[in-house]
């Protein structure tokens, strides 16, 4: 980082044409990347596109001692790429909003912004550009993310039908798991004692290809990512279709990292794992299943059936009972329900804005 | 905020329900708005997509004890916005993402939203979607902008030609003059002092009505706002035009918000004016300045020109003086130059994003 000859363009001019290095030249349809007052796009015409954001702050979402700040960033771009999947997008663009409570920060920003290029750049997408910003405490990451689809093709919370099977890919409850391996032990014992769970909690990956090979396929009718836990998520789901859902517990343990009790309710309550939630008609799935799982090497399975009477419920060994999300409440500041993990933090983490967080 | 019956829908989709009847319905080009994934927009085909995003953090852009948080969310509404204007595009939606320190932060969040939609609105755009976090402290407001204009007619930094009249809309400094009395004298005693100082700080209006009808003139050759200052702003222009420019003092003066030697400091390193600057033929463009300060009651002045020679320079008394951006570098966490104001903050304050903060 050097100041130019005739000293005007400042060090924060000089990081900015290194994220545009870091970022490459643009190309369709990018018409103008980093480096001028907005980025400029030039999307197909006949496409729809879909546009979120989402933040992630140091001592809320994660621990600065469990993460590089490359896995920050990273982190940070996936689970809002993740969103397009829940959508069943297709990623164009970026945008990243990166804060520093460094006193020369050149360095940490530059490393949040390799992270987040990279998880963009492996889902098709290009950082085009952004903001950075000092802050009184930590890091904290925001990234906006556009992608596309074809018109009227979107994959909404709303859409799921009585009937409809609910479905999930991979495996839940994994990030819940690291979550706790990474606060009871630490990064570096945790690594060992259970690498895939830390993994999925620092450095998860949004499942971009699989939605969009499931939505081509046209097989559901409502789909959305799981970040808040499965529970949360697909009382959303429900809410927006209006229509009910009753899980099946064994099913979910199909599902589920862990097996027993912590890991059901891992599945259940546990947030960040960044799979796919969705509802489909089962006779049209069905066929899909064995080829989806050759393809992607991940698991497609049915953990239980929408209903036409609102209210979510649990059914074990032939009983169901009222299946209430717990997991920290973003905005009440505590527990919706019985605690799926022990313990609880200090007042200033508290409210957390994922099922899974570091309390 | 109460919880719905059955219990599954959390306080924090009470919350996202609120935000959604305050943004109002969507429509065209808003396919879907607040509610799910991801917004829909459903963009005119023959038009080129802007998209920029910008973050105001407590106790770096504000003080909580200037500002209400109704104006610290249209604030940062309007610093996002503003790169639209830069670049000559039409406002279509915006994406927010609030963080709050408080314990029962659903009050807070409502008000940042409440003022960022105002000015959205008041710029012709919706709040389609968001994101609330949980903060270790204060509280802080990212905006995603998302805009039009027509294919190949962005106003790009790049594009000046030597020759080109160096013009500036309003009146400059006065951000800066304003934070001078909010930072010496609090609010209450700064509203009597200085009103049109102060408000301009607390509420800028982005020049969007202004952009728009200047780039539909086609009077000028490169364009962006100003927002760090007019000297380091005005260097990024010709950096990326690959020209140089000298600056007349007294032309600087017409265009500035106060005389004398403070005034002029203030216009030329002062930052937050939210004003436009352009570089445009002169012929073409002084036939419109007449009609452009009838229609919108704003000035249009030439302060300078553009040359080929590389550099920036400023005119005094019939002589040239290198011309140095003053203010703090976001990055460095020192002054570029010699302080414009009296005064350094404390160290967690010492780097700024914009030229006019509150150290």
């Amino acid at each position: 980082m050097t100041v130019d000859a005739g000293g005007w363009p400042s060090d924060e001019d000089a990081l900015t044409r290194r994220f545009a290095e870091l970022a490459g030249a643009a190309s369709p349809p990018i018409a103008l990347g980093i480096g001028d007052d907005c980025a400029v796009l030039r999307p197909d015409s006949g496409e729809d596109l879909l546009w979120s954001i989402d933040s992630q702050e140091e001592e809320v979402d994660f621990r600065r001692e469990w993460m590089t700040l490359e896995e920050i960033g990273a982190r940070a771009a996936a689970a809002a790429l993740s969103d397009l999947a829940g959508s069943g997008a297709r990623p164009l663009a970026i945008l990243l909003s990166l804060g520093s409570a460094a006193a020369d920060p050149a360095e940490e920003l530059l490393a949040l912004f390799r992270g987040a290029a990279r998880i963009a750049r492996s889902c098709g997408a290009a950082v085009v550009g952004g903001d950075v910003t000092r802050r009184a405490r930590g890091v904290g990451v925001t990234v906006a993310v556009l992608g596309s689809a074809p018109r009227g093709a979107v994959l909404l919370r709303r859409g799921a039908r009585p009937g409809d099977g609910i479905w999930v890919t991979g495996s839940l409850g994994l990030a819940a798991a690291g979550l706790s391996l990474l606060r009871d032990r630490g990064r570096s014992a945790a690594e060992i004692a259970d690498a895939p769970a830390v993994e999925r909690f620092v450095r998860p990956a949004p499942r971009i290809a699989e939605a969009l090979w499931l939505r081509e396929r046209g097989a559901a009718h409502a789909m959305l990512d799981l970040s808040d836990g499965l529970a949360r998520d697909l009382s959303r789901l429900c809410a927006a279709s209006g229509v009910g859902a009753v899980l099946e517990a064994e099913s979910v343990l199909e599902a589920a990292a862990a097996a027993g009790e912590s890991g059901l309710q891992n599945a259940l309550h546990g947030g960040e794992d960044l799979e796919l939630l969705l509802s489909a008609g089962s006779q049209s799935i069905a066929a899909f299943v064995k080829s989806f799982t050759e393809l992607f090497g991940v698991g497609l399975t049915r953990i239980g059936e929408i209903r036409s009477a609102p209210g979510l419920y649990l059914r074990r060994a032939g009983r169901e009972a009222p299946l209430i999300p717990a997991g920290w409440d973003h905005v009440r500041a505590e527990r919706a329900a019985a605690p799926a993990r022990a313990g609880s933090g200090p007042a200033d983490m508290a409210l957390n804005p994922k099922g899974a967080t570091c309390e």
